[in-house]
């Protein structure tokens, strides 16, 4: 393989919302693939807002990313080329490749073969990726979700929030979302099987509207949006009610002295309540089983999921800037190159 | 018996810091012993932080104390007259008794015999009591406080937090105590065998003292003070680091809205944070042997406490209100009547 290849980096370090022009293409020889090594093309990469913590300067608590490095983000991507002894042409792989067009490695670090081919590629980093992962194990390791709980998911829409919901359904739990638009509400009632969900666009007192969709309050709130929902929600939770922090796309792009601040903290002591973040990486070792069971729930159909997809390499920075204002349906990714037939 | 008998109730709700002027004596005749029943009168009684949250009006989480009725707490009581087949005359019992002369009761909810005479009867209400077991289950139930851990403790020189360094110290911990003044600093170190103590009335950036006295990070944070001091120290906040809610004595007398808010709240992604809080009567199940194991050490001297007493049944609100102050040094007992010889 010879040529050039291109991948996305910081032109400068982002300053609150993150805009397209805060991204610049750099082109490079493809180098050679040694003994060892294989090189694999993208086809599809993902936008995730939980990247933005590492594209600030610096008073971030994430190492922060260089000016110039790759843009991180997960991909599914083709082996075309290999010297190594377990990766063959045509191996799919699902990785954390970045935003780039190709992927050269002595296959260190997230590699996994995607050998279940009953589910569309995309799922492999989306539903069954880490935000699918994320909702799992959010739910069942660090909520240790109950049957006949009240689960109240944030970003309901969102590609972790949707999985949520519906493992929550799966768990016996009681399911209730909120989103924003129409468009998302009927989706997650009608489709992927919410009990209840609160429009937050709609609603002019958005604290009562929860409240009455949880009459009996919150056993488990599992939060993609950030302070200032958690602390609306934290008055509403039950004796022994968990907190997951998945997400906080809403605080991102806020420095920590202006991000509205937790202050129903009494609930921690007279609810017994309990606040806990993940990492989904640190589940790494119980992927294979989770994701075996999603994929049979996909294949009967009994588990939904939204893509919006965007098609070509320029697209990457204009799909990630979107996620901050709401834009986006269900996980999204970029197209950078053709599945194979 | 007959006579009269005095309590202590809420002349009116509290708002802002508690006042003596809040609290009203009520003087009511002494009821009959009927069968079933016994009578007690209070030795010691105790006046905790955490009693502020049932006494304001309206909004508090908490089910708030009725004007007039007896304020509730703990005490150590000595039965005095008795038609129950499990109490004699002369029984010593710890109580949630509340702040009155004497105590009749059919026996149901918390009394606690005293058997154990190596420690002082204030223990039992102390270091042996709600401090002590709050210190106990907090640090090994909550935290899961490991050998090796950096343990940080605010009130440290408080009963929960004197106690909960201790246990720190003999799990193995490195324990480092926030407190106000060179008195309680001493006696931490001297005495209560902390690793390190940060005077917070003696430091101009209190935030850089608590870092220098715990170089590699907090493990565990036991907050008894609020969210003031919880957001400072969580981007000190080891990898899968706890927060223990123990008690928020900063914080109960302001309305939520005015309280600091917790705004570093991105650890608890990055660094998995855990932030829960206790009630202990949840744990009354273990207090037997927790405090078997504890008059064992406070007999063989290597578990130190401090009390504070006041004299008279006039003195309770006052005993109470100066907490609020940061005046207590160690557990404030008021005493209501003699010990038995």
């Amino acid at each position: 393989m010879s040529g050039t290849t291109r991948s996305w980096g910081l032109r400068r370090h982002v300053d609150g919302a993150p805009s397209p022009d805060d991204f610049a293409v750099a082109e490079t020889p493809l180098q050679a693939v040694e003994d060892g090594m294989f090189l694999a093309r993208t086809i599809w990469a993902s936008v995730d807002p939980g990247m933005r913590s590492t594209l600030s300067g610096g008073d971030s608590y994430s190492a922060a990313t260089p000016l110039g490095a790759i843009i991180d983000g997960f991909s599914v991507a083709e082996v075309i080329e290999s010297r190594h002894p377990n990766y063959a042409v045509g191996d799919l792989i699902a990785t954390g490749g970045g935003w780039r067009e190709h992927v050269l490695s002595s296959g260190r670090g997230y590699f996994q073969k995607i050998v279940d081919r009953r589910v569309p590629l995309g799922c492999w980093i989306g539903v069954l990726g880490v935000p699918g992962m994320t909702a799992w194990f959010g739910l069942n390791r660090v909520a240790q979700a109950k049957e006949g709980e009240t689960l109240l998911v944030t970003s309901a829409a969102g590609p972790v929030g949707a999985t949520a919901g519906q493992i929550g359904k799966k768990l016996g739990m009681r399911v209730v979302g909120v989103a924003g638009g129409p468009r998302k509400c009927a989706w997650l009632k009608d489709e992927a099987g919410f009990d209840a969900v609160v429009d937050y666009k709609a609603e002019s007192d958005l604290t009562a509207a929860i409240r009455a969709a949880c009459p009996e309050g919150v056993d488990v709130l599992f939060d993609n949006v950030g302070n200032a929902m958690i602390d609306r929600v934290l008055p509403m939770m039950k004796l022994r009610g968990r907190v997951v922090v998945s997400g906080q796309v809403a605080d991102y792009n806020t420095p920590v002295e202006e991000r509205p601040g937790l202050r129903h903290t009494d609930v921690f002591i007279t609810h017994r309540v309990r606040m806990e973040g993940l990492v989904v990486f640190d589940d790494i070792r119980g992927f294979a089983a989770a994701q075996s069971q999603m994929a049979d729930w996909i294949a009967e159909g009994s588990l939904k999921f939204a893509i919006e997809t965007f098609d070509g390499f320029d697209k990457l920075p204009e799909a990630f800037c979107g996620l901050f204002r709401g834009e986006n349906f269900g996980r999204r990714l970029v197209q950078l190159s053709p599945e194979p037939a």
